[in-house]
């Protein structure tokens, strides 16, 4: 059987085989990555050993190639994104900048530094992303071989724009390297590369992409890497070495096989069946851009109405696949989060050192935003409701 | 539903879940990794999404670490668990010895020299290993830090003496750390951690251990984890650094979780369901190593009958889990590997640079040797049978 009539059957089954194993009373699930994964996407994760040299797998992933932009897809979790900038577009005693908005800046600046990378961190205050003034005489200062920053802090919920920053860095330090941390923000917050002329994109499955964790997934502009193949020494790392991936990712993308390292096949199966769902399939993309800004309107406006105050200092730097809030005062973690599992919401904790045991998160990206028929939107307010009514009560 | 449960409940579905989905059909599927996985497995790899902090996930992870005695599992390929050895075990100008016994020799090598170590090489001729002597005089001559050995090396089929090799280091410079490279051999050739004194056991999910591709499983000594500790540089790796995962895995192994880079659930579901047959079910694990002796010696002895050389030069060098096959005189890929997939077996071609054109592999691991309902061996015999009549009645 050809993977594409594979697929067909997949989608004709995922009813049954969601009837059959129980998923059909899954509690809904809601922390910012991994998200909820589509029954297809699900059953495709589940096809059978292949080869990764094999006649039927080679077209899949060169499909997740082409779809994704020539990518490099490795078997590996978001963080490894790091290590691939790191390893590959800075040489050791080169200077790189981190714009910081929450846990996931220190992160990028302790991997930097592994590889021996000189690095400042521009630290934003809680809630806050870094303004452009700073970026901009931070980069007047030093000359910078790369600025990276977290696009969505999986931590804070704090946006960064994008955009902005992008356009600073062209204008005061045209050469410097923009690496935008997407894992949290891919497929849920609205990225034009080329446009606005971003250098690398590090993604992961689990978020905004749909499908379970185990690959990293990073997009390099050609400035990216031309800048990689001018380096004056090998790369830091094996594993995460373009000279190795390189080859393999053009092979795959010309439909050819090759070896560095085996290729997680499940994972790239069910990565194919959710990229065939977000960017060949209805809602379009813009539209599901639309539904995910829905979804955070609605549970953002929800939250302000019970009195909660999200940990993004200003609307602008909300992120849209996920929200970030304050308890109230007086309540806890112990107080809001069993109740809302109770009412059949996972919501996540706190992760931003300072304050972790202030705040909690709830994510709603993919289908939670996308396939309104879950109705896992009204699900998460309805339980935020009565859950604050019944701790208050409590109290 | 609790995790138990659910995988109580997966193996009663397993056969729907085959039906359903055209696997029962699915080709016989006999390459050295990714090998054949049971449908237990694939179904517990289409485990719905679960958070990595939560209370379903958290024991399976521990029991996972438990079963396999403390060791890292970390999102990547088998590949990655030599950068883990490179970066963690060996300082940068520290000297390491590789014992080359095919393809992977090299890339074991290429990695090490990527994180500083000097690195000298022990090259077996073509189908066989390095022997004692040559290991013994190398240790004299130079003191070493680490020695690395493949243990089946899939490239050609090359069975190293584990045993005898540790007693060597053992014997001549006993402070030697010795990583063996159990990727093509964990839980298809008897390996005895403790009782052997080996160090560090590298391996990945693809081939034995009977689960998808994706997870890099790495076991180390408490000698391995105290010459960790007493480094004095960082480890040369982020991603890759026990610095940040032994916390991780010490953590989920006492029951709680801990947060470094996103853990790929659906490949660990997938994983606990492998490991629970292979070491809680069943046939036991010595009855599994001699299903797989057993499986070798009907694949040997048949290529044999047939006049096929292996390359191995001789019995000792063979491995267990797979059989590579020099093809018969006028004989070439064209002619077999097509034909043999016709009657649905899918074998590899050559992977050894120097000789890759001449000969191809059979993989015999996991439910392929121990489930004999499946009758794998008979169809990889009966299939070569025909496919060397009608190649010979062809030219």
């Amino acid at each position: 059987m050809s993977s594409t009539e594979q697929f067909k059957q997949a989608v004709g089954v995922s009813t049954v085989l969601a009837q059959i194993a129980g998923h059909a009373s899954h509690t809904a699930f809601s922390i910012p990555g991994p998200i909820e994964v589509s029954d297809e996407v699900l059953f495709a994760n589940a096809h059978p050993s292949m080869s990764h040299v094999s006649p039927d797998f080679i077209p899949v992933f060169g499909d997740c190639i082409r779809m994704m932009r020539q990518p490099f897809l490795i078997a590996g979790s978001g963080t490894l994104g790091w290590d691939q900038v790191a390893s590959n577009l800075v040489e050791p005693g080169e200077n790189a900048l981190v714009l910081h908005s929450g846990y996931f800046g220190d992160s990028f600046a302790d991997c930097l530094e592994t590889y021996g990378a000189n690095v400042d961190q521009l630290k934003a205050e809680i809630g806050a992303a870094v303004s452009q003034e700073a970026v901009a005489d931070a980069l007047k200062k030093k000359k910078y071989k790369l600025l990276t920053f977290t696009h969505v802090d999986t931590s804070t919920a704090v946006l960064s724009d994008a955009k902005a920053i992008v356009e600073t860095v062209r204008r005061v330090s045209p050469e410097t390297l923009v690496a935008l941390d997407g894992v949290c923000s891919v497929a849920s917050e609205e990225i034009h590369m080329d446009q606005w002329d971003v250098d690398v994109i590090i993604a992961a499955s689990q978020k905004g992409l749909g499908t379970p964790p185990g690959l990293s997934i990073l997009v390099a502009s050609t400035r990216a890497i031309k800048v990689f193949n001018s380096r004056k020494s090998r790369p830091t790392s094996y594993y995460s070495s373009w000279k190795k991936w390189l080859p393999i990712m053009k092979a795959y993308e010309s439909g050819k096989p090759s070896y560095f390292a085996t290729p997680p096949v499940n994972l790239i199966y069910a990565f194919h069946a959710s990229l065939l769902a977000i960017t060949k399939s209805a809602p379009s993309l813009a539209e599901r851009y639309e539904l995910h800004r829905e979804a955070s309107r609605r549970i953002k406006t929800a939250a302000k109405d019970l009195g909660l105050k999200q940990l993004p200092l200003d609307p602008a730097f909300a992120a849209t696949g996920m929200t970030a809030l304050w308890y109230p005062d007086g309540l806890g973690a112990g107080d809001i989060l069993p109740r809302l599992a109770k009412k059949g919401i996972i919501a996540a904790g706190g992760l931003h050192a300072e304050t972790k045991d202030k705040y909690f998160r709830i994510g709603h990206m993919g289908i939670t935003a996308v396939e309104k028929t879950r109705g896992d939107v009204d699900t998460v307010i309805k339980a935020l409701k009565e859950t604050l009514a019944e701790a208050a009560a409590e109290k």
